[in-house]
């Protein structure tokens, strides 16, 4: 069992997971689970036009798939603090939901045509419906919390805190990213202040899950603030490694090519680019990020300036570097166990990923 | 000091609103107030974009004004339970900030062009950055609740479900609006599915306004409940007068001409218009709305239309019926008080505001 691979352990996860989630958030909406989600109406509802609006985009959106790794940390982390799944099975929702509706704000924010090999959501459903679909996505899932009879004020208090706090980061992030790429950053971007920013936009919502595993598992203060610690670690190691493949890994991402260049994103590897590159290079490739441009060629040439101040490698070692070193603090907190050892392979898996 | 007029109240009671507002979210982010908000970085904050595109934005939003009635409900009734003040002053950052947040989403979702005299705040900061504002002001308030250290966690955790239930409703009357004004509902919209979506779009922000005011009050559940239905009343009744003023008051609100009319929206006015008018009128009516016309010549003929059926007095009575209703279960709850009194006063102000 120990042997099973993460992407087994994932795949076994995932419809699960995704059924867990239809118990909040179901795929057509009836009078019965209006009621559920909204509470008696004063008037009548419309669960027709609730589906049509609110469960189809949602369900759209969700059925793309995606790895379902933040739930999983949350099981993980819950498992490696001594609860049991079926404590915390209920709460999976929570971090998976909210990255989702993330992901659709994203989209619109970024202007991005395609998502998981589907166009956008707000190019299916338009951008009205998906905002709003977003929106939902980050309190649906706190029913959970609301509706739980089980879990003390104190405990459920703490999850929303939770929820709260990472929901402030993840926007900082975004705000950070978004005004960043657009060129007009009234700060130089150093490479701490990028990694800041990732620890905000990325590492949040896997602090979130982490967090929420702990709570539900009693862990206290300091504890929950180490797991999401490394939590965050391997988001901004996901991040970075996301970073790598949107340059390394060509079209067969769901995504356009180079889509981070396109935008101007000033990724580590930008970062780390314009530190070592000659004047000439550092001119051409500010020039190139700026301009936001579509074509192949410019944005091939970026890539080639990128890779030829081996900034692929430099940015792969780092993911891998700050994941150790968070492991390394943990290591010493968790009892032995195959949860732990599973939160282990998890942390390599994520920075070693080729998709 | 009763004779005083709610204006006057709200006018007295905006400065200390706002003041509260900045201690929440400052004008201008540095280290201490980036600390405060998202904890000790691991990395390095970046507080000048951070102010660039966060603080900015959000300010630019709030200093437009608004009457900023929903914490002074959240007051009123705090009070009219026998709550003090100073014991309540803090919250009244979660209603306003969260319902200037979907103010932000609704103009983008509805591609609105102005809000109070000014461009939308997408048409300013563009739409990436007014989304993610948008978000960030629906969890910034609630720090509120997580850094409290006075009230107990039970409180908390009412105020968190209260926020979050009623987010969800926002959010599904939104959803509503929108798929109905695109003429594409899949169900009839009778008065009733009508008044509903009401009760969610706008009802909700005004019964989590109320709520926060009693659950502080420690008001016992059936207290908080009666509250939030006087409060929906208010909110719904609002929304109507919203609706007739959208139609009757010209070009002064700082809005579009005829906006709803041209957005299409099945407001109350055209509901019962579409009831009472013949089989000519309707299908004429039905075919303006649905072009989403800017012609002036159009959007006239259309408010002849509604006004010929006397759907304006028909909505405003509805508006007062509603409220007087409601009036009279809460009457009965609360005791004798200046507050409740305002409150009173209160209801009557919203429905037959003229701006």
């Amino acid at each position: 069992m120990a042997k099973e691979s993460i992407e087994t352990y994932l795949e076994r996860l995932k419809p699960v997971i995704d059924k867990k989630i239809e118990e909040w958030i179901p795929r057509k909406y009836d009078e019965k689970s209006m009621t559920f989600t909204l509470g008696e109406p004063g008037y009548e509802n419309s669960p027709k036009s609730a589906t049509k609006s609110i469960a189809e985009p949602v369900w759209d959106f969700l059925d793309r798939g995606g790895k379902r790794w933040r739930p999983a940390l949350t099981l993980l982390v819950a498992e490696a603090f001594g609860a049991k799944r079926s404590d915390v099975l209920d709460f999976v929702a929570i971090p998976e939901v909210i990255h989702n509706g993330t992901l659709i704000a994203d989209d619109i924010e970024d202007s991005s045509d395609m998502r998981r090999g589907k166009p956008a959501l707000h190019k299916i459903f338009g951008v009205d419906i998906a905002i709003n679909a977003s929106n939902v996505m980050y309190f649906l899932p706190l029913l959970v919390i609301g509706k739980n009879r089980k879990i003390p004020a104190e405990t459920a208090k703490k999850l929303y805190d939770a929820v709260a706090q990472e929901m402030i980061s993840v926007s900082f992030g975004q705000a950070l990213d978004i005004i960043w790429h657009r060129g007009g950053a009234p700060e130089t971007i150093t490479e701490k202040k990028y990694l800041q920013m990732c620890a905000y936009k990325t590492g949040a919502l896997s602090r979130m899950a982490a967090k929420i595993g702990a709570i539900l598992a009693d862990a206290d203060e300091n504890e929950v603030e180490e797991i999401a610690e490394f939590a965050e670690c391997i988001g901004v190691a996901f991040q970075i490694q996301d970073d790598i493949l949107n340059i390394a890994a060509g079209e067969n991402l769901g995504k356009e090519f180079a889509e981070d260049i396109k935008e101007g994103k000033r990724t580590l590897l930008v970062i780390h680019t314009f530190e070592k590159a000659d004047e000439k290079d550092a001119k051409r490739l500010m020039g190139i990020l700026n301009t936001h441009t579509n074509d192949k060629k410019l944005l091939q040439e970026a890539i080639n300036i990128i890779k030829k101040y081996d900034s692929i490698g430099y940015a792969k070692n780092y993911a891998k570097k700050i994941v150790e070193n968070s492991w390394g603090r943990i290591d010493k907190t968790l009892a032995k166990s195959e949860a732990k050892e599973r939160l282990r392979m998890f942390a390599n898996f994520l920075i070693e990923r080729e998709f």
